[in-house]
């Protein structure tokens, strides 16, 4: 008998934010996994601290180092996809021995995770589950108390790296709005909020949730580059 | 000194997926409160069940009967504002005793919720506390383990309710999409879905991560109605 796949969203990054559901599975599950980039702990990881004990196995997956290649080349995507194979790999021999696995992720395991390149390589074979987790968003409008939207109103989740043009049409045409993978989009991002008559109602938050959570309205962040954990939300009000 | 309101998202429905937070602080405060339809137990009164002792004291705010009114209508605005005041008043009151209140929100409460109309009367003279919780889509996508969004993908949240050319504007305009509050609007949705070339790839998810779920293409759904827990998602893929 193959051991099943746990996908566990482990939420935006206070350990309590985790559901009762992720933190039972993980405790029950001997062989867990995460994604880290290399020499830092790894989000997913450090969220799960509390919930490891010394019985546990870790199978800890270093994403490459792809800073020198574009994202759009299909040298980025090869190497990405590799390192995706050989993780599935890995996870697919401990289930192969019969071992349940928990593959753990920050956030929500299928908004933008991570995790959905090991659902796909091993959904056909395995029994595989996904527990849902609380997104940073959800973390991040809670922690800035704003309802995000009511009513008719209509919300859109943007990530940063899209051109100018074409963030622009898109905050225009919704209510509330989320904008994710901020980073080196900053300034960019700050031109499509005035076009779009938004920049006044943007709140930018970074590390939502966690200690060391800081939140200002966008127009009095001054730094030219937001770290990889920050977004900028837009209330529907 | 005046109690502290508490604001619980408590999930989808799966009581396993309520976070260790909002399950720590609802075991700690005696008053807790939560919104249900008349003859109806309440979806996060229902939710907590294995988390209240006979030492709760219960605040239960039933919505007013609106059926016959417009809900576009002032008629239908000043009954539900009514019926928030009314609310926050018996809140407030046991606030003012010193006691904490925990507010019961099916979901995320900031996310489509009602609980943001009793936020937006006590946070100006109370200290007021948010605990997010998953949202239906999310509980959604993870049950039928459908990647909603990755790269630079969009995602949009739209009430059904909007008009017919505004949902197939907006849907053009996304890669994914998850479309709430179906109801009666089920016709007009497969129609925008149609027209914007999406119904194809719609699924319908009703009562996600309950022991009622149902899930199947929208093209196989063939009811004229919906009923209020269900939403239509379509995955960027």
């Amino acid at each position: 008998m193959n051991g099943h796949l746990y996908i566990l969203g482990m939420g935006p990054g206070d350990p309590e934010l985790v559901t009762r559901k992720s933190e039972r599975i993980l405790r029950q599950t001997v062989v867990y996994a995460y994604f880290a980039k290399k020499g830092e702990v790894g989000h997913a990881r450090k969220i799960a601290d509390d919930m490891l004990s010394s019985q546990h196995q870790e199978l800890r997956f270093e994403y490459p180092i792809t800073t020198e290649i574009p994202h759009q080349s299909n040298e980025y995507k090869e190497a990405l996809a590799l390192f995706y194979d050989q993780s599935a790999k890995i996870i697919e021999q401990h289930l192969q021995d019969g071992q349940d696995v928990a593959l753990l992720c920050e956030g929500d395991p299928l908004l933008y995770g991570s995790a959905m390149y090991i659902l796909e390589r091993l959904q056909p074979n395995y029994l595989t589950h996904i527990v849902p987790g609380i997104t940073a968003m959800s973390g991040c409008w809670s922690a800035a108390q704003l309802p995000i939207v009511k009513y008719e109103q209509t919300l859109t989740v943007l990530p940063a790296t899209l051109p100018l043009e074409e963030l622009v049409t898109k905050l225009r045409l919704c209510n509330a709005a989320v904008i994710m993978k901020i980073g080196r989009n900053l300034s960019k991002v700050k031109q499509a909020l005035q076009s779009a008559g938004l920049l006044d109602k943007a709140i930018y938050i970074e590390r939502g949730t966690q200690t060391e959570e800081k939140m200002v309205p966008l127009t009095q962040f001054k730094d030219s580059k937001a770290p990889y954990f920050s977004l900028i939300l837009i209330a529907g009000l």
